[in-house]
């Protein structure tokens, strides 16, 4: 029987491969999607049927190309990772108006048109699991980050959005809220920093597959995720 | 003694012409912002020292050079009130990325480059008013609402940083949650039909004002405002 | 005519002098409640049209009795603001069982119990204000402050409620959510000491009152109220 | 090696009993308290490792004294699961008093007290874990839900207060909203009927049992419960 497929957008050495890594461990082929080459080639070499894509979120034509490639070559989508997400540190004083809009196409603009292709295909069979990568600034716009908090506010309605029209349609659509810092110099063996301040991006990964288990009668839509010695 | 200035963005027979004439009526000369200019003369024969400027808060460079003919007319702006805010009803699968777009442009990139404008301005002065009109989406994605919704709670997040930035400046921004239904009937004379289950633009605009009158040491940030019959 | 009624409940040389005040001055006759008698008999010589009486709002039976010797000597009540509000401060680990059900006595029964009592009658007059005074900590649950922070979102989720009813009933219920600390040292004139960081009740009041004005097509639920150079 | 011990408070039919089951099939010996003895019988005999205990959650030292019985009979306590939360439905206008206090015992009193005694004991071990059982009113005041909202308004604050405090000392509290009405017609067996509006009891078992399995560097704090058709 065919493995199920699960897409992440977004794949870096950090939450990105570890969503990878997890899926994959758990029977999933993923198909990996970034901007650049060079991290896709060294993950896709140590995982099992996994398949990488070039990609840039902001271009809805390059989406709409690569999702159907990637229908082609491994099947109808089965689970969609969405955790595509950088952004600026800006006031409004020193807000760059084109890193504004440049923020909120990768966080939000990419994310409701990559849900769009996906939830179309989905709703056809009644089920499938979209997971966002949202952040603390999902819920509030701190003073310095006002380019990042809009675009993942933006997002985070989206997803409340999405869900509250996919889940009786069969589709788990969830939120993670990833309040706190995440490790970041991780190797290929996926081993974070032996630091308890930052979150391991293997925990996020157990978490965001957790959620793909839930029964219908039970589905979470956000899930917040910090160290547990984080001020909150 | 020179009026102080008040820039309605946003001005139909609704809010917007509410809050030019409050403000107005309270001592102000206002500069009357918006697409089409049929309206903006009829509102701006009614009032006294009003003037009219045609504007597209999508196009930055039309802002800028909006608020340059302001302030060389009218003088600094003492309060900015944001009432640009149309948006579209649709779920994620009928969304289109179009009008996903350009209501996040409406509602998120204007609000955040004319405050931008003014608040440079304002920080020379150490204060200033803007006033942001948000609605029941700013806080909910509904299923319906999705592009609207995201593109307000991406204004919601904006207004947030940037009351977290300005405040100590002695700059006072201030977010109104609009909880139901605006009356949309109104004549030149401000008139709302006599249905309680609408807000009448002049009452909101009362409370917009109110705002603006708070002493530094107790400021609002996030005003809900609904008829007394609505259903939250 | 007869003056309207407020009854001020928690009347302290803070906010409580500072509501009773404001309201005396709009015209209004005022009943103020406090567990001792010192500070009413100061308060009340200052001001016109003032009774004091002295009321535990822990104890139900003394609430019921006075309230019925306000609406005996002062007639019916048109706007009832609860200002009644200490609490401690503890972890989980050293909060005191019997402080903890002390602190939601003043907090949370105190002010369901005597809006009860003035809602039946306001509800036969269709009209009415019940004002009752928030904290931080209504919204957030700090390490530190388990008992007043618990007591506080009780009385916050009360006053939903009570909105939710008696909103359509032509009552305004409205909480005010203060965040930040509130100066200390004000003498009988109503003075704060001169310090941003802190909010003069006189300030605070005077939102208070703006409240019981607006019209009921445009009510407001929730209403935070900080130094503009509060963090938040 | 002993078999961990998780203790449930609140054991009925419904949650109560599926908390139970699983953590027992999780291969935990589990501690069933309620008010009454009857169901707990028959739960014991269907369940390895199993003891009752007779508990009334609003009297302090009746908490006290099964606290040091299970201490004694089955060692320290590895998670708390705390499922007692009646509550009664009233607007502000029919709300008793008593009602309203017994309401805030079983769902904030009992919830404190019983979690201060485990945590005062896990403190110990730095470790641990403390699930407690909310409800959509634990976030929202209904018109109707008067005293059960207030209530689980209280117990949200003081699950948050716990949180910050406990988890940087290794111990887990975390808080479930249960946003949708419960299957009730369940056998000994554990199937709930086949419904797809109700949450199953045992759906909601998977999730606080996974939350026990997180890793510390990722904790969460809330998970949202419901229905995949439920509206929210």
């Amino acid at each position: 029987m065919a493995k199920p497929t699960c897409v992440v957008i977004g794949v870096g050495p950090g939450n990105g491969a570890a969503f990878a890594r997890k899926f994959n461990c758990e029977g999933y082929q993923v198909a990996l999607l970034a901007r650049s080459q060079s991290f896709l080639d060294k993950l896709q070499t140590e995982l099992d049927d996994a398949q990488s894509y070039i990609c840039d979120v902001t271009k809805p034509d390059q989406i709409s190309d690569v999702f159907s490639r990637i229908q082609g070559e491994m099947g109808p989508i089965d689970t969609l990772i969405y955790n595509a997400g950088s952004g600026h540190s800006c006031t409004i004083e020193n807000l760059d108006i084109y890193e504004f809009e440049s923020d909120w196409r990768i966080n939000s603009l990419g994310c409701a048109f990559s849900s769009q292709l996906v939830a179309t295909e989905m709703i056809k069979r009644s089920k499938g699991n979209i997971i966002i990568v949202g952040a603390t600034a999902s819920l509030r716009g701190g003073a310095n980050f006002t380019s990042f908090a809009s675009a993942k506010a933006a997002q985070r309605s989206l997803a409340q959005s999405m869900a509250r029209y996919l889940w009786p349609k069969g589709i788990h659509v969830a939120y993670l809220i990833i309040d706190g810092p995440v490790g970041k110099n991780h190797g290929l063996d996926g081993r974070a920093r032996d630091d308890q301040a930052f979150l391991k991006p293997s925990d996020i990964a157990d978490s965001a597959f957790f959620l793909t288990t839930q029964a219908k009668s039970a589905w979470t839509f956000e899930l917040d995720l910090r160290p547990h010695v984080e001020k909150w």
